[in-house]
């Protein structure tokens, strides 16, 4: 019985060189083909944005046997799209992306590339995964991190995921994991943003910075508080943000 | 005693000069002092993305009583961002996004710049609201759906919102609304999104277009039925986006 190859598409939003991503590809390897389809330069803070006015473009940068990369000029969702219509030889069986310099818990969610190519993959129907690392250096050792990884891949791969339902697994800098836990987002917020500075002609500008304030830190149920205390973090992400919870309560008549 | 006036702080995606910002800000004006901020020039498709790499700078454009433009070289919620901490004479007591030419209902919501900057005005506390309105024209009639406009931002100015929830308002093209219904995210799906071309060098391009494909067009409680039969859509849309329906039946140990 001839038995095909899973085809696993893996994104991310620092760009098909960025470590992170290398490292991932590498990861999957052993769970089947991998075809890399990846921002052409870094597109941190990209959420799911799409490219509306730009005609886009692919490039080949190299292809070996199980493994073919494919830089974009478009943002990461529209390298999950691209991929899917253009780049991949058949559909893929898992979306998996990252892995993120940088976490992308809380509501940095909101904000993330790595969470718009899993997010534009989980619309299309497919699995997936963005995973992200607590760090703040383009240079990192992931080795802690890739066990985990792989049996989260390995799980989605062979089981699948909820309906409309995607995962966000974020990494502490740790050498050693305590382990890995289901949570729920923390509630949080970026507070003092902006570092204003001078144009060498004299005009203002402002500089995005900020710093990340949880607004429950004990909560023990949350992805900030696995983080703080050493664990890998997986929230399951919905597609459908309507709050169901007010929805009876509202009345605008 | 001396009562403040409010201050609504009206941004949009399709940049200052769109006629449906200019729209909404008159609008607003009976409400309170307005104040605009928008982006510099159109930024469709910006969902909740933030200018991580480049410096962001405001330009003044005009300033009479009650009402102050103000053009900012970023995205949707990085304008929300900057008016918070730079632009804003007080804290706002509203946010309101668009009036967009083009819907955000259903999954289309995960693009939107109008309800990127919606969201972030959420994710800082405000009470917030994007208004969309399903047109392929940038020069439209906005009459219809003024009141509405109104009558829903009164409300949430007089009222709030629930905590992390904002909302999604979305209008048919009609001449007369049937009334307006709080509804749910329509399942929904983006297809043959690509409309591949060449540069006159010869190098492929792919130009975003697609079609959207509703899932459950006969499910009468969704954001596309009430459009699709003449009614403005009301969605509540919460920050929350953990899938807290899964998270028991989800296990990765």
């Amino acid at each position: 019985m001839l038995q095909t190859k899973k085809l696993i598409l893996v994104v991310n939003d620092d760009g098909y060189l960025a470590q992170g991503i290398e490292v991932l590809a590498q990861a999957m390897k052993p769970l089947g083909d991998v075809i890399v389809v990846a921002p052409d330069d870094a597109r941190s803070g990209s959420s799911c944005s799409i490219s509306s006015t730009l005609p886009i473009h692919l490039r080949t940068i190299s292809e070996e046997p199980g493994l073919k990369i494919i830089a974009c000029s478009g943002t990461p969702a529209d390298c999950v799209k691209l991929a899917l219509e253009y780049a991949c030889p058949r559909q893929p069986d898992m979306v998996v992306s990252g892995i993120n310099h940088g976490d992308n818990a809380s509501v940095s969610l909101h904000y993330s590339g790595t969470m718009g190519a899993a997010l534009e993959a989980c619309m299309k129907g497919l699995p997936a995964i963005g995973f992200s690392l607590r760090t703040h250096s383009q240079h990192c050792n992931f080795q802690p991190y890739l066990e985990t990884v792989v049996r989260i891949s390995k799980q989605v791969l062979e089981h699948g995921l909820p309906q409309d339902v995607c995962l966000n697994v974020n990494f502490p800098e740790v050498e050693t994991l305590q382990g890995s836990r289901v949570c729920r987002m923390a509630r949080g917020r970026w507070v003092a943003e902006w570092q204003p500075a001078q144009h060498p002609h004299g005009a203002d500008f402002y500089w995005l910075a900020g710093q990340f304030s949880n607004l429950e830190p004990e909560a023990e149920d949350t992805d900030m508080w696995a983080l703080d205390h050493g664990y890998a973090s997986i929230v399951p992400i919905r597609l459908d943000m309507t709050s169901y919870e007010t929805l009876s309560t509202l009345n605008f008549s």
